[in-house]
């Protein structure tokens, strides 16, 4: 095999890069922090963004889209938006470039073609698309206004990692406006739903539901709800959040409606993201030594057929089945590839697409021809099976739901064995270095105590679930009364 | 009514812009020259957007992500390229914001930080793609290398307007890679199909195929072949370009591959793109004074049910009727909606569907429901017609079928009946400006003849048809021999 995967085991970090680059998910670009995002990797990508897509039609949202620049003036009005923001917006200056004229064939910036008003490559799009709102709502019947972009945006970070923090990067964000407090909040729990659906049912990955502690919130939300997700090597993942923004946004530029009775008052806001930062999530959730592990529900091809022969012997009759089985099997409505380049053995083949992450690879040979039998390998238990080709179809369907779900379970079995209680400050430290995982322990509910905890063990409050049971306590580090656990935990 | 149009005998520019804003397509936006897409006009997009993306992937490409950024000397490395844009890029110099010491909650851009090198926002991706392509080519088995990007572009045009010329814009760009001349010279008339057929079955827009003249070629090609439609005003409009970029960008950015013979040579590139601006051509080509008039095809609505009763008597009836008939259209697979808003009265209605272009109304009374009747109202003829419901959702699918012919039909008369041949300058004048559209000339095959003709007339020439028949003649402006005929016009 000539693509080497260095293991989780000696080098956790270069096992992922290796599997985004050689599973060909994505490369690295000549933009620092930019990547880019290869066939393979956008694939998987629109499968999912159609799912997503579906599950906020179906709730009501219209895509819409809003300008990629946002004016410096306007960026600035949600000023706890615009101070969140601030350290990491990369900036136009200038709308020109001309000649140099001291190097031939070289641009330099046209100082003569500065801009009035810089303006702001979008980190997100509160500011551009609240000011475009308050041109669109007059009344209650304008409300709920229930609108969702498909983006790119731009966040200058120091420290950048394929797909789960690039400066660049393909998000939705849903921004919505409502007429009361009560029905925004809804909307904000009803997206947070949305989002654990996907990722539990499309991407096989659980995920805990909770809110954000005041330091961890969105710049500029009065609540941020997430979805936290699990990684193999015990760290978490924030894998979406959905704010409720009160009327903070509405205020900052001045968006009014007028109710049932005419009486004029602040909108009521929410927004909703989640990005390419998934596809991290789900490379470094249920990939193994040999490659990626795609779920069949999102991955790009979910079967492929590999035909084993000799020479020209019986080829023919070979491919012929092997087409008849591929096309019954898209008919069924299964993406599914009949690889018969000529240039590459089976044994490179097998390895490239167990690298790729396919859910299921049948190979077919002479004997199988005579037997009526092909070989059937599962990605993510890595059984092999002689199967009958009578009934394949309807077996293959019914494989990739077991497969699915077991690569859910599995995710699941882990995660929870991966939550553990911790009373004392020994036992705390001691878990999150030996065990790794959510750590569910009492705070005293201050950012003093919760950055402290930060600045000795680098874990962070991940959230307070949303189930949460009561519970009197004294806090992990100071000891003063608590009335809840929260989760914390070393996260991406 | 109470969103008044302005007619197209007024004021044809204002009409335009009328229905774009009234019909809800876009809005103007806070960053100049930059547009806000609205759901209804995105939703028009997003159909235009999966039939492109349909053929593109059956012709055998697939979708990825380049950056959003090009430094500045990766962009300098076409030189023709890079000077034909050079003019109208937006460029990031600095990648953070700080407080302003001088005014309490404004920001200021972080002198601090600023880029070593800055970045061009692309207005086209030729130079990051190919220099991408350098790390993925090396061998003829690596070709062609069929690649397409949906994604957003800027050029910071002085006169803007919306959807025809705007300074951020949404399109798709395709860029390929081919081991021979003759491959990507099959690849560049191969898109411009695609894009004709698209143009012409799904906007029902007739357009003319052709090759540009050297000064209207894409920076950085050897050949622009593009596709031209007749609006109604009688001026052209480019509606998609296909470039033969030869071996330009290889040669810029070093991509050579071995051939089959181990012999080392420069990659041959195609690059070709539609955009936003399409929109713009379907408003101007297909509407009239009373709105928009959208082709079924790619209609956001196809059908819209209203219900027309005085008070409560039988409105259960007549709903339960309406939401039946609903459901069996979308079953049917029409984009179908029952407007049941009891906020607004059926005139309202009638006029806002209308300002919408949606293809059909269907209109039912209490009367109607005696009768088991409906009325049907065209959008582009405006006939009312009394229908059974007895078989009314076949009825319906073929009428959406009809209409989308009838539409291109009258685009087809319009488009012939301004085609125009001059022979004199007299007549080519008077032509030009009497009874506008193309005119069919000779031309000396000079670019100077060709921008004399332009400062003249504003006419450009749109292209060379690619049927066109060889013609000896003399040049419309300078008497010189011409060996054919070439389309001039007035254009967007």
């Amino acid at each position: 095999m000539s693509k080497e995967i260095t293991s989780r085991a000696s080098d956790y970090s270069q096992w992922y890069n290796d599997l985004v680059i050689k599973g060909s998910l994505a490369d690295y670009s000549a933009v620092r922090g930019c990547m880019v995002i290869k066939p393979y990797g956008y694939a998987l990508w629109e499968n999912m963004r159609d799912v997503l897509d579906r599950m906020f039609k179906e709730t009501g949202h219209q895509n819409a889209y809003f300008p990629l620049f946002v004016p410096k003036s306007l960026f600035e009005a949600e000023e706890k938006n615009a101070e969140g923001f601030a350290k990491e917006c990369a900036v136009v200056t200038h709308y020109r470039l001309k000649s140099d004229p001291d190097h031939k064939g070289k641009l330099i910036v046209d100082p003569e073609a500065r801009l009035e008003e810089e303006l702001v490559v979008r980190p997100t799009s509160e500011a551009i698309i609240w000011n475009t709102y308050k041109g669109w709502i007059q009344s209650y019947r304008d409300l709920p206004l229930l609108i969702n972009q498909w983006a790119n945006v731009v966040r200058w970070e120091m420290r950048t990692r394929l797909f789960l923090r690039t400066a660049e990067f393909l998000w939705q964000e849903g921004h919505t406006a409502h007429a009361t407090s009560q029905e925004a909040q809804q909307e904000t729990l009803q997206m947070l739903k949305v989002y654990a659906t996907f990722v539990e049912e499309y991407m096989a990955l659980p995920v805990i539901r909770g809110v954000k502690s005041e330091s961890e919130r969105f710049a500029g939300a009065v609540d941020t709800y997430c979805i936290e997700a699990l990684m193999q090597d015990g760290k978490a993942l924030q894998a979406g959040t959905s704010h409720f923004l009160g009327q903070n946004f509405a205020k900052a530029f001045d968006v009014k409606f007028s109710d049932r009775d005419n009486k004029l008052d602040y909108v009521w806001a929410t927004s909703w993201g989640v990005s390419t930062r998934l596809i991290g999530a789900l490379v470094m959730a249920h990939s193994d030594d040999e490659g990626l592990v795609l779920p069949p529900r999102i991955a790009p091809l979910q079967v492929v057929i590999i035909p084993i022969y000799k020479g020209a012997e019986k080829k023919d009759l070979l491919d012929a089945r092997a087409r008849d089985l591929a096309s019954r099997l898209k008919t069924a409505g299964v993406r599914v590839k009949f690889d018969d380049n000529d240039n590459a053995r089976p044994g490179w083949k097998f390895a490239e697409y167990e690298l790729k992450g396919v859910p299921l690879r049948l190979a077919m040979g002479l004997r199988d021809l005579e037997n009526n039998t092909a070989e059937l390998a599962r990605r993510d238990t890595r059984e092999k099976t002689n199967v009958s080709m009578e009934g394949l179809v309807e077996r293959i369907v019914q494989l990739l739901e077991e497969i699915q779900q077991n690569m859910f379970n599995k995710a699941l079995i882990f995660r929870d064995e991966h939550i553990s209680r911790a009373d004392t400050w020994s036992d705390f430290e001691r878990l999150l270095d030996e065990k790794t995982g959510f750590i569910s322990a009492h705070w005293d509910g201050t950012a003093q105590t919760e950055e402290a905890i930060k600045e000795k063990t680098k874990a962070t409050i991940r959230c307070i679930p949303l189930d949460n049971v009561p519970e009197q306590g004294a806090c992990i580090l100071t000891g003063k009364p608590s009335s809840q656990r929260v989760l914390f935990a070393r996260a991406y």
